[in-house]
C-alpha cells in the first residue's frame, strides 16, 4: 500500500547529496565496522573515486580512520580499510531506571568505551536523577583518550512517572529533565530524551535480533510494560510521542486496579508485580524486580506455585501479544526486561494462546525472540539516537576536529 | 525520535528530480483543484519558469488543462489556472462489502463521474465479485467523454472473508480476486487490492475529515470491525499487510466466542450482530446490518431497550479505542460504517470511558470526529489508490497521451 500523498517535491542540491553520502559512509561503519573502500563502492551504490574522497573527508574531520588491510588478499594496491574512531568520538548515553540509574560513554562504532551505575532511590523523580548521572558522565570522561569529543546525548527514561496522587503521568517529566541536563552540561550538545522500551527497541533493530526487520513490537517489561514499536522500519512515537504504551490495553475489565486509574490494563497481569501476586509473595525488602527474579529463579528450579505463577503471567502475555499481533501484523516480537526471562520460561503457554487469539494471517509468519542486548540495549540504543545528528551531516554536526580540516561548520552548540 | 539507520544513499538524477515535480504539481491539482500557476510557484518553492515548463507538459500529456481565470484579480498578464482533466483521466474504484458490491468511475480531481451498486448475495465470497463489478464498470464507460483514459483500478475489500469451516481468513481471497479481476480487464493497468478500512482511511486522509493529520485511527463497523492506521503520515500495512484487524484485540476474555475461533474480540461487542445480540433482537430476513439500523433508528426516538444496547456498545467502544490511544497516541481517532452512528449516539459514553481507561497523555489531545465521507469513502481511497502510479510519475505510467507528446514511455501494461 502506497504512502498517502505528499505535496512537497524533494530537491537536493549538490551540498545535500555530498551530506547524504558523507553520511551513508560513516553509518556504514558505523553500524557495521571496519569496511574496505572497494566493500563502501559496492554497498553504497557509489563510484570508487567518491567513496576514496568521501573517506579522506570523514578522516580529516577525525570520525574514521584509513589503514591498509592487515592481510592483503589480492595482487595489486590493496583498498584502504575504513573504521569507525571509536576512542575519539563519543556519546552520552544514560538510562533512569526503575531502581537504578546507568551512564555509558559508547564510541562511535558502538563500543562501550565506559558504563557506570548507581542505585535509584525508591520514588526519586526522574529530574533529581540528572546530578548523579552527571557525576557518573563526568568521573569516566576523565578517563577517555585525550582530545576524545562528544557527538551528544541521549536519555532513556523508564516508563514509571507518576503524578503526586499516585496515577501514572506519562512525559511530563521530560521537560524538567531536559532542564536539569542542560544546566549540568551547559556547553556541551544538548541531551535527547526518549522512552526507554523505544529506545531499547532502536538498539535490537540497529545492532540487536531486530537487525533488519522493519515490522517490529519490542517489549519491555519491568515495573509497568511498555513498546517500541517500529513499522516499516520507523518508530511509532504517536501524536505527541506517547506510542507504545502497550501495559495500558485493557486485557481484563474484570480484572484488578491499575496505576493509571483504569481496571485490567495489560501491566496488571504480566508486570513484576503480577508475577509476585500470582505466586503470593510478598515484595520484600529488596524491592519488586529483585523479588520477582526470585520466582523466576523457584521456577525454574520446578517449585510449584512459581510455574504456576509463570505460566499464568505467560497466558496473559500471550493474551496480549495475540492483540498486537492482530493490530500491528509485526514480523517480529522481542522480549525484553522482565519479559525476556517470563517468555523464556513460558515460551509454550504463550505459543498455545496464540493460536487460539491471533488470527492465522498475523500468526503464522511472526518471530518471537528473546531481546539480544540485554539489560544493555537502553545505553546502546541511547548512544544510537545521540549518534543521529552527526550521522545526518557528519562535519557540521559541531563534533568533527574543524581546526584540522579548516571545514566552515555551523554552530553545533545547539542545547 | 529519530528513524532507525538506513545506509543507502538517496541520489537523484535529473530525470528523477523532473518525474518528482510533474507528480508534485500533478498531485497538487488533483487534490486541491483548480490552482493558478502563480499559487503553484509559492506552494511548491519551485521558480516560475519551472512551473510553467511542468504545466505545460502536463497539458501536452492531456492530464490536466491550462486557462486565463474567469476574474483577474491583478493588472497586467494573469496567471494561467492549471485544472485537473477530470472528465479525460479516471480510476476504476471498486468495493466488495458485506451486503454490496460497488463501483465507480473517479476522475481525477476526485470527481465521481459515475456510481453503480448491486447487492452482494450472503456468502459470495469475494473472488466470484469480479464478474459483476466488470459489468458495472463497462456499463459506466460506455457513458464517460470519449477518449477518455483509465488511469488504473482498486478494490477495497470488507473483511469478511471466511474459511469453509467460517473461520475468518484474511488476506486469503486477495490474489483469487487479483486474478479474476484481470481475467476481466486483461488489457488495462489492472487492479490494487486492498482492505476496506486501509482504503477509507487514505480516502478520509486524502479528502475527508483527517486531512493534515499525521497520526490517525479511522475505525469502519460493518459485520466485523477494521481500522485504517495512519502513523507519521503513513499506513500501517504490518509485515504482510495484515495491520488494521482490531476488530480481534480481545477486550473480554469472559465473552462470547468470536467466528476467528478466539474469545472476547471486540468486534464481538461492539460490532453490527453485539448490538442486536444487546437489543434481544433477531437479524430478521433483511439481515445484519438493516437490523441494526433499526435499531439505532429505535434508540434515537428513546426506546429503552435500544437505548440501553447503543449505550452498552459505545462502552465496549471507548474501551476499546482507549486501548487504542494508549497503544498508538494517535491525534485522531474516525468513526465509519456502523460505527459513525454508534459514535453519533453514544459519544458521551465513549469520552466517559476514555476518561477512566486512557492515559492522559494520550486522551487529552486526542479528537474523535465521525467519517467525512460516508459511504463512499471506500470508493474514493480505491480511486486515489488506483491514482498512485500516475501520480509518482505522470508521463510515463502509461496514461498520458504520448501519442500528442512524443515523449518516450516505459511499458504501462504491468497488471
Amino acid at each position: 500500500m502506497p504512502a498517502p500523498a505528499r505535496s512537497a517535491p524533494y530537491l537536493p542540491g549538490q551540498e545535500e547529496i555530498r551530506r547524504q553520502n558523507l553520511g551513508a559512509v560513516l553509518r556504514h561503519v558505523h553500524l557495521h565496522g571496519p569496511t574496505s573502500r572497494a566493500e563502501l563502492t559496492g554497498r553504497l551504490g557509489l563510484n570508487r573515486s567518491t567513496i576514496g574522497a568521501l573517506a579522506a573527508d570523514l578522516a580529516a574531520g577525525g570520525l574514521v580512520t584509513e589503514e591498509p588491510p592487515t592481510v592483503a588478499l589480492r595482487a595489486g594496491r590493496p583498498s584502504l580499510v575504513v573504521s569507525p574512531r571509536s576512542g575519539g568520538v563519543y556519546a552520552r548515553a544514560l538510562s533512569i531506571e526503575s531502581d537504578r540509574l546507568r551512564a555509558a560513554c559508547v564510541g562511535l562504532g558502538g563500543r562501550v568505551l565506559d558504563l557506570r551505575e548507581v542505585a535509584r532511590p525508591p520514588g526519586m523523580p526522574a529530574a533529581d536523577a540528572a546530578g548523579p548521572l552527571a557525576c557518573l558522565v563526568r568521573d569516566m570522561e576523565r578517563g577517555l583518550a585525550e582530545g576524545a569529543r562528544c557527538a551528544g546525548g541521549a536519555v532513556a527514561v523508564a516508563d514509571t512517572t507518576r503524578d503526586a496522587d499516585g496515577r501514572i503521568r506519562i512525559g511530563r517529566a521530560d521537560a524538567e529533565l531536559g532542564a536539569a541536563l542542560y544546566a549540568e552540561f551547559p556547553a556541551d550538545p544538548g541531551f535527547v530524551a526518549g522512552d526507554l522500551a523505544d529506545i531499547a527497541a532502536l538498539a535490537e533493530h540497529a545492532r540487536g535480533v531486530a537487525a533488519g526487520t522493519d515490522d517490529v513490537v519490542y517489549l519491555h517489561g519491568d515495573l509497568g510494560v511498555s513498546a517500541g514499536i517500529i513499522t516499516g522500519g520507523r518508530l511509532v512515537s504517536g501524536h505527541r510521542g506517547h506510542g507504545g504504551k502497550v501495559g495500558h490495553m485493557v486485557v481484563n475489565p474484570g480484572g484488578v486496579r491499575c496505576g493509571c486509574g483504569s481496571r485490567g490494563c495489560w501491566e496488571t497481569e504480566i508486570g513484576v508485580a503480577a508475577l509476585l501476586r500470582h505466586a503470593g509473595r510478598e515484595p520484600g525488602t529488596a524491592g519488586l524486580a529483585a523479588a520477582a527474579a526470585e520466582v523466576l529463579r523457584a521456577a525454574e528450579h520446578g517449585e510449584r506455585t512459581a510455574c504456576a505463577a509463570v505460566h499464568r503471567v505467560a497466558d496473559w502475555l500471550g493474551l496480549g501479544v495475540a492483540s498486537l499481533l492482530n493490530v500491528i501484523n509485526p514480523g517480529l516480537v522481542v522480549f525484553g526486561g522482565s519479559l525476556r526471562q517470563v517468555y523464556a520460561a513460558g515460551a509454550d503457554v504463550v505459543h498455545r494462546r496464540l493460536d487460539v487469539s491471533a488470527l492465522p494471517a498475523s500468526r503464522e509468519r511472526v518471530l518471537l525472540r528473546a531481546a539480544a542486548l540485554g539489560r544493555d540495549a537502553a545505553l546502546i540504543g541511547a548512544a544510537e539516537l545521540a549518534f543521529g545528528r552527526l550521522l545526518a551531516d557528519p562535519l557540521n554536526a559541531g563534533v568533527a576536529a574543524r581546526e584540522e580540516t579548516g571545514l566552515r561548520a555551523t554552530d553545533g552548540g545547539v542545547p
